[in-house]
């Protein structure tokens, strides 16, 4: 039974919510230290031990074959590969949106040029889990905007089946969006193949993709050394609802989310008790009909709740301070209350809008901030995939005319090298 | 004396720069932990002791008041606030370039609207070291992109003098750059302010600015919870240098960088061997005259070097490679050359743009990314106090056109539950 939460207690809710974020890796870093250092020393030989060992396959050649991914477009479902190409298509136009150029201008009257040059980062490695989790639309969320950035080498791994194969879908999305490379390996020594380089797998300058524990610790550890995205914690959604929301979409959506897993969190803010009732029944009569009910009713009895609040206003402060990754607007007004949301990773409008439109096919990436790190985070983009690089030129002149200046600034600062530089120059 | 490497040791001398990156935060954090902790729960009782403990000084008032700040104005040399305020400006018209919007789009012919809303992060607190690293440039190169960006509320916190008072330069520069608050506190406990609140100090969703090991190490505990800025490791300059640069200029613009401290690197790269041998005599030379020249002869003797390419190409080869946080072309051709950089912090064109010139005054920012993490980094800039939202609306009829896909892709991943929450819309 999903819990109903008023005034008082609302706040004790949504810290406990944010703290759902820590995860213990701790436990982990041994295992995965010497995972990374074994890679780091023995290269292809330590990626097909540990493929063997974890993954239960002797792997000879690590990297996927054109042959295979040609076998791929033949097996797999020919309506799925027309869904793939249509949702690539509709996440290719969205981010080609977030595509930029650098910046150059001279100060007017000046001998001096600023600017601001944009490049992609040269080589990028994408993680894409296996087994049961291998989702085509994570490599698609993931591939698509390091293409447009302009990624000279886009390295993909994944960790094998048991008969050595990586699934169909899998391979086709990879195709199609753009993929150079594709290596049959996963977990921590994928990540210290593409960190460290290996004799078959070229190092990269960021990672990114989701993982589980050992993955996300990896990631962590060679942070720094390589870029990596941010490490999401479980998944959340929020729905604001006004009185005239349909009960049974809202349960609908708070299940959709509740199935991802036992930590996932699933909330309803609204004012109306009474489709907080209707909610809460519709929640006990669907979540029966469906095949993941355990891990759904663990997720909204443990980290779901329906929360009470005074008012619209109310609702929509709620909603600024939670900062979920995933935000429904269930209200009639949606069109205007959404320019009220200062944090979330992606607002989703009206009654026709329910999440999985934007999980896989809409456009915009999935790859959001969770635990309320929208405060200050973004969805994954092209930006994740380009660095900028700053450019000054002052002429003989212009240098003459603010030497003074530079002067006292480095003086005042205690850096006379840095005046020396300045004042050695012949004006 | 500085080191001139040929060849075949290039690699290996590429190698040991990248590592000194490596700063070791286990020997601290066990004192930071507990600062942490103890200021989360004791709050302002734990800012004042510790103020006391590690800066001297028993702070009453840990807010700097409308006073002191017009103090400030008043002490200040007047050609000192002329030299920031004109720095304030350069550095306000560069960061302007970088404001964004977000986009809005309705696919052709269908009731859908897709886009990216920009929001401002809304509270950020930027730290600026206190003694004699007390930089006003610190202030303007944080507290100008958080403006232009849009932050509500930029909260400063530095670590007061022995007499309780905070540099006048630095109060200047606040105010002008539009600070909202600031404090008079540093080190972890600054850190934990900012991440948790306490009475006096709101806390905010990011934080940057640099610090010394005891603030790296906090910003690295908190970070998750809140946003942080990467964490820089020791500077660093690669000059390019054809055959006919001045010795004198490149030997001074060395030094410049090495003055900063033990640790700072400061290569040359040249085609040219009797460029590298007049420039090791004027490092020799000048190393001298200067104040800091222990620092300098220190980190010129480990980290400082002057590699020999066979040629102009490979010298631009192994800037790519160095990835430095600071080149300098000072070649006849910079202007063709910096087109071949894919990877650097800031680039210096011709020999009239020392490193100073972008240090506090041109406007580019001076935060930069150091040990080879231009790969995938970038310098501060107002991209770092925004974020994004996704916005996704789809119509009745939208929904059900594309029904089949949504649900063909949650069923392929699995996810019944997200197909069910399409299903059960009537359409």
């Amino acid at each position: 039974m999903v819990k109903i939460i008023k005034e008082e207690n609302i706040s004790d809710f949504i810290e406990d919510l944010q703290k759902r974020n820590a995860q213990d890796y701790n436990n982990v870093y041994e295992t995965v230290d010497e995972i990374l250092e074994n890679v780091r020393i023995n290269k292809d030989v330590a990626l097909k031990k540990y493929t063997l060992e974890f993954d239960g396959v002797n792997i000879e050649n690590l990297e996927v074959s054109p042959e295979e991914i040609e076998e791929a477009f033949s097996t797999i479902d020919p309506e799925l590969l027309e869904t793939i190409k249509k949702a690539k298509e509709n996440i290719y136009t969205y981010h080609m949106n977030q595509k930029r150029k650098g910046y150059q201008f001279k100060p007017e009257g000046k001998d001096i040029l600023l600017g601001q040059l944009i490049n992609p980062i040269e080589k990028a490695g994408i993680y894409v889990p296996g087994g049961k989790a291998a989702y085509p639309s994570t490599v698609l969320m993931n591939a698509i905007p390091a293409k447009i950035a302009g990624v000279e080498e886009i390295i993909m791994i994944t960790p094998p089946q048991k008969d050595g194969k990586i699934k169909d879908s899998i391979l086709v999305a990879a195709s199609l969006s753009g993929v150079d490379r594709i290596f049959k390996v996963g977990g921590a020594q994928g990540i210290a193949a593409l960190a460290f380089g290996t004799q078959s797998i070229p190092r990269v300058y960021k990672i990114t993709g989701p993982g589980n524990i050992f993955v996300a610790a990896a990631k962590r550890r060679v942070s720094g050394f390589v870029g990596i995205d941010m490490i999401a914690g479980p998944s959340e959604i929020l729905i604001v609802a006004d009185d005239k929301a349909n009960p049974a979409y809202i349960a609908a959506d708070m299940i959709s989310q509740a199935e991802h897993d036992e930590m996932a969190a699933s909330v309803l803010i609204t004012y109306s008790l009474s489709l907080a009732e209707k909610v809460s029944k519709e929640l006990d009569r669907q979540i029966k009909q469906l095949e993941r009910s355990e891990i759904i009713e663990k997720s909204i009895n443990n980290h779901g709740a329906i929360l009470i609040a005074d008012s619209m206003k109310q609702c929509i402060d709620l909603a600024n301070e939670i900062a979920p990754e995933h935000l429904e607007l269930l209200t009639s007004n949606c069109f205007e209350l959404y320019k009220s949301i200062k944090n979330a990773g992606a607002i989703f409008l009206g009654e026709y809008t329910p999440e999985p439109v934007g999980d896989y096919f809409a456009g915009p990436n999935h790859t959001l901030p969770t635990s309320s790190t929208a405060k200050f985070s973004s969805a994954l983009s092209v930006d994740d995939f380009i660095k900028k690089t700053s450019l000054i030129y002052y002429s003989r002149e212009a240098l003459k005319e603010n030497k003074d200046d530079i002067v006292r600034f480095a003086e005042n600062e205690g850096l006379t090298g840095h005046a020396n530089a300045v004042k050695i120059r012949k004006l």
